[in-house]
């Protein structure tokens, strides 16, 4: 018999008894609250994927010996959908997400799956919940596609036994008010990743270790780490963001915009990947260099005190741009300039605009954006 | 209010329905059959620890938006009860294994407990199902200790509930037919643990990423990998076991028995703890050194090819000990020296005994061995 391949064209739909009203706007909170649906694919190594499911959001039995439970077999990803201003609801670059998943899944030794058909079926759940996205600037609907391994036993070995979910979480902006720059803590007291490590996909495993570290940080006034990898000092990421600079050399007056390279240890941001593409794109190449490359927090530093030092931002699909207006690093905070009287540098400001436009539909970007449902 | 201790005296049981039969010796297959009841212990940040309860064995229901499935807020323990000769069950050193669940927990922001708590909640557990512990030299009760975190939401944040339980999983020995000998495949391509990481503890973010470099080494030939580190290709451990060489100085005679040392990259192994202690007391120091340093496959693969090899063995609470036959490394076999037509070498199995008559009541050593029920 045939392994079955993910199939969205047999998908089981099974209607919620409720159906929710959405919550105003100001009451949206990340993650905290889910849509009505849910959508669940079992796989099995025997039968390849079922036949999946759409059905009411609710509870996963899962053995207590389960492997997702101990030995961490488990992946994510996170993308959003757009109520644009002609009432399609759209989403964000999903084949990047899904080509990540693949890799996530494969790095673990957990199933891999046709990206095409994963994101029909995100199409249609996201068509049972539709009234649920949020309309308004900075207003979206977090899709959080997860797959676990669900073998139970307690011997480590490759997991027989997976599952797809994806649930649904109508989000406002990440800051309320605006842009509110963060405060970062240069790290290197410990260690997010490493060569040979796997510090480049969405596992679970990447995120607890991380926790700690990050208390720390908040209890000395820091958002956030910036994490450092090596004797060199090397800037890596954010943990939940990627990380710009920008510098402006004063004997040429030409500017770049840097970010650490892809070297296995850096989260392959789709969002990382926008803002390099637009930028190299948009920016005067007489005026701009755009380049990934090492950087440390040492060449940060010095080019803080030579005046080079122009802005920094994070991104990521939760706040698209985060500005950065200080780092922590060695006792002392290296200043990050603003805009006076702003939250935010020019760059950081138009690289916002250059996505959220493309986003809410009010610049065309076809290869980028996807149509999955019409709520008129 | 006070915040609740973890509290033994208070716990709950409730009687599972039906009494399994044990099953015979030569069905148990590791961790793959479990008792009728298992421990379950909420904590919530407000009211920490609440009722211990005893319950059936039976599925947990988690929210899919739950941090254990995303961000791997998990760890585990393993340690083992064992029938002694006079028919009490005993279990092996549980306060080792419970000070490193708490240093685990403490890693990724999750609650601690008082450890004494847990040893007697865990003994209550096997009281309950002590008659399916099976008799026998090798074989013997899998005790399970997990702790989750349980805090619904995408949020990545320091869980504010969580969850102990622990499972019970009666195992024959290891290796069916007495020791086997394995082949290990010397890994430097794949990365276990990172200096600032978390590899020194029982996390769940440890095994996930360590499958795939498993199953390559699998196809190849080998059973497990030796997971070697740095430009210096540092011996470090096998991923399920610590691991243990012995070396013969051709010149003096002398012998030493050699374990990396615990620098934040290799799992605490209560067994390692065992080897060392043990060899330390009852080896005699004009023959012998015990070294917990830093060596190299380099140093294994020159000494083996000026014949100063003598035996290597893992260590950990599956097989207790493990004797090694041949190590990969860069296309090449190194041969590990075993006893003429034997599966192990001579210190290898003088430690396997040391340590067995101590689980299986024959050696007295109170320190080591706690009582947890009766069942004449």
């Amino acid at each position: 018999m045939t392994v079955g391949q993910l199939d969205s064209s047999i998908v089981k739909i099974t209607n919620s008894a409720n159906k929710s009203e959405p919550l105003p706007n100001d009451k949206l909170n990340f993650g905290k609250t889910f849509t009505d649906h849910m959508l669940t694919v079992e796989w099995t190594a025997e039968f390849g994927w079922a036949v999946p499911e759409i059905k009411p959001y609710g509870k996963l039995e899962i053995d207590p010996s389960c492997c997702v439970l101990h030995y961490a077999f488990e992946l994510f990803e996170g993308l959003k959908a757009y109520r644009t201003s002609d009432d399609k609801i759209t989403i964000f670059r999903p084949d990047m997400n899904m080509k990540r998943m693949n890799k996530s899944a494969a790095r673990i030794a957990l199933p891999t799956f046709d990206s095409e058909e994963l994101i029909s079926l995100i199409g249609k759940l996201i068509e049972q919940d539709k009234h649920l996205v949020p309309e308004g600037q900075g207003y979206s609907l977090y899709i959080r596609p997860t797959m676990i391994g669900t073998t139970d036993g307690l011997g480590v070995a490759v997991p027989d036994k997976a599952m797809i979910f994806v649930i649904l979480s109508p989000v406002g902006p990440y800051y309320k008010t605006g842009f509110k720059a963060v405060r970062l803590e240069a790290t290197d007291y410990a260690t997010r990743a490493w060569p040979g490590g796997c510090g480049d996909k969405k596992l679970g495993a990447n995120y607890a270790p991380c926790v700690v570290p990050q208390l720390q940080a908040a209890n000395r006034g820091y958002q956030q780490n910036l994490w450092l990898f090596g004797e060199e000092k090397y800037i890596t990421e954010v943990g939940t963001m990627n990380v710009f600079f920008v510098f402006k050399n004063t004997e040429t007056g030409k500017k770049e915009l840097v970010t650490a390279p892809l070297d296995g240890t850096i989260l392959e941001g789709v969002t990382r990947d926008s803002v390099l593409t637009l930028a190299r794109a948009r920016l005067s190449p007489e005026e701009w260099d755009v380049n990934e490359r090492y950087f440390s927090i040492l060449e940060v530093e010095e080019r803080a005190a030579k005046g080079e030092l122009v802005e920094a931002f994070g991104s990521g699909t939760a706040a698209v741009v985060s500005p950065i207006k200080e780092i922590g690093w060695r006792g002392k905070d290296i200043q990050v300039p603003l805009l006076p009287g702003e939250q935010f540098g020019e760059l950081t400001k138009r690289v916002s605009e250059w996505i959220a436009d493309i986003q809410y539909g009010r610049e065309e970007f076809k290869d980028w954006v996807r149509v999955v449902a019409d709520v008129k």
